[in-house]
C-alpha cells in the first residue's frame, strides 16, 4: 500500500473547530484537541514528516507545532499551492506524494492537487466534495488524527499500536 | 435577481453562539468562527458593503471588524431601527435594500422592516418566525456566511468561487 | 394565574454548561449565555425580583450579576435552604412564592421546597426528577430564560413582547 | 458488592473534552466540569481515595486537584503502569483493587490491568473496546462522576444521597 511522503495540514477549522477567541486586550486563543497529537506520532513512527500551512500568523500555532514536534511550520501563507510547489522541488517529491487536509477557500487548489485530500465534516459543501479521503470528524474533534489513521489504514495502525504505542507504556 | 445594497449583522448569538466569557479580572472574551469571514469576502467581491450593529461595546468586536475589513461598525446601539433609518437617509437607500441578521428582542423591529431578514437556528421562537431567509446554522457556526450565501444564491456563489476564490490561491 | 414573588437561580450548570475554565496563573473563567439576560428583563418588567445563590465565590459572577441588574447576589453559600429561609422571613414571603432553578446536590432541598422548581436538561437524574417546571434546554444554553418564560406562561410573555420588548426598539 | 480501594483518573479527554486552549503569551487553559467534583465527594464519603495521573504538567491541574481535595496527584508521568505498580507496593494493594479511567494510547496498559477500566464515549475505538465499565458520557461532560457512580452502583449511590448529600444542605 502506498503511503504519503509528507503530511500537511491547515490549522483553523482542522486542528480547531474554527473558533477564534478574542479578548479585550488584543490577546487571542485557539482550542486544540489532544487527540490530534497521535496523528503526528503515527506519521513520525513511519518516518513521514508533518507540516503545518496556515494563512494566519500566531504564536499560538508556533507553540502547538513545537509541542507536537511538527517538522515544518509555514504561517501567513497567502498562496498555499505555490508554497507546496516550492516544497516539492526542495524535497524532490511530487504533489502525488503529499497528503493535505484543509477546510476552506484557500485550501481548494492544494486539495485538488495532492495525492490524499482530506476535508473535515461540516466544512463548506463546495470544499467538502473534493475530498478523496472520507472523514467523519469535524475540525477540533481530532480529525487530523482521523485523517492520518485513514491514510495509513487499519493494518498499519494496528501494527503501530501493537509494536509501539500500546505496549511501551 | 435582486441583491441587497447593504448587509448588516448583529454579533452576539450570530457571529458567536451567544457565549459571554468572563474572567476574574474584568476581561471578557467572544468566540468567533473563521467561516464567517468569507461572508464578508463574498459581499465585498460584489461591491456590497457590510456593517455590524450591536448593543454591546467591546474592543473584541472592534478588533474582529477591523480584521475582517467590515465597512461599518456601530456598537452600544440602543435603537437599531432608528440607527438604520439614519443610515438609509445617509446612503440614499431604503430598508428594502438591506439584509439584516439578528437573533433577539432588540433585533425584532429591524428584522421586520428589512428586505432580507435572517435569524440563526436556535434563536427564540418568536424571533425565529419572522425570518424571511431560512438558515440551518446556529450562531457561532458560520451562520453569517450561510446568510450571505443564501441571499446571493447558488449561481452567484458558484460564479464567485469559479472566477475568484477557488482559483486565485 | 399565580406568579412567583421571587425568582432565584444557581449559576454553575444553569447560567453556564458547568464548565470551569482554569489557566496557569490562578485566573478562572465562566461562559454565560446572552439569552439568559432576557429572563431577568421579563421578571423585572413584572416587578418580580431576581436573585443568584451559588456555592462558589468569584468576581466573575459578581460582574455578571451587576451587568444584568440582578437584585440579590449570594455567593459562597453552603446551606442554600437556610439562606432562603432567612430571605423569606426578611421579605415576608413563603417558599411557595419562590421559583428556583438549580442542577446538583446542594440544590436538592431548596428545589423540593419552592413553588416552582426548575432543573436544566442533562442534570443528574436524581436531581432532574424533582423538577416541577419542565425544561428542554441545558445549562449555558439559555435555560434560565426558558425557566422564566415557562413560569410566566405564553400569554404573559406574548403580552410583554407586544407591549414592551418587540416595540420599544 | 466489591468496591475499589483506589480510584485513579487521567485528565485530558476525561476531566476535559480534550481541548487544549493556547493563547499568544504562553498561557494555557483547560475546561473542567463541575459535575465531576461529586465523583470525588462520593468516593471520599466511602473512604476511597482518588488520584490523578497525567502525562502533562500544568498548574491548571494542580489547582483543580487542590480545589477538589484529590488525594494523589502525579503529573508528567511517562509510564503510568510503572507508576501505579509502585503505588500498589506502597499502599499494599493490587491492580485488581484499582479503578482507572483514561482515554488514549498511554492509558492502554494500565486500563488492561486494573479491576475497573473506564473509557469515555468518543475515545479512539481501540481504547474504548477495552473498557470494563460502560460509560455514556464524553470527556468533559462529567464522565468521571459517571464512572464513580457506575462503579459504586445505584444502591450505594442512593444510600449516600439519602444519608448525606441530599439532606445535609
Amino acid at each position: 500500500m502506498k503511503l504519503p511522503k509528507l503530511i500537511l495540514t491547515d490549522i483553523d477549522g482542522v486542528w480547531t473547530d474554527g473558533g477564534m477567541y478574542y479578548d479585550q486586550t488584543g490577546n487571542e486563543w485557539k482550542k486544540f484537541h489532544t487527540y490530534d497529537s497521535a496523528g503526528v506520532l503515527f506519521a513520525h513512527a513511519l518516518g513521514i514528516r508533518v507540516g503545518i500551512i496556515t494563512g494566519e500568523t500566531t504564536r499560538i500555532v508556533e507553540r502547538r507545532a513545537s509541542k507536537l514536534k511538527v517538522d515544518y511550520l509555514y504561517q501567513g501563507v497567502r498562496d498555499k499551492f505555490a508554497l507546496v510547489e516550492g516544497l516539492c522541488s526542495e524535497l524532490g517529491i511530487s504533489f502525488a506524494d503529499i497528503a493535505y487536509i484543509g477546510d476552506d477557500l484557500n485550501d481548494y487548489r492544494l486539495l485538488t492537487s495532492v495525492g490524499w485530500a482530506g476535508v473535515p465534516a461540516g466544512a463548506p459543501e463546495y470544499i467538502r466534495t473534493i475530498a478523496t479521503v472520507g472523514l467523519r470528524k469535524r475540525g477540533g474533534e481530532g480529525c487530523f488524527r482521523e485523517f492520518v489513521e485513514t491514510i495509513l489504514g487499519p493494518d498499519v495502525i494496528k501494527d503501530l499500536l501493537d509494536r509501539i504505542f500500546l505496549t511501551e507504556q
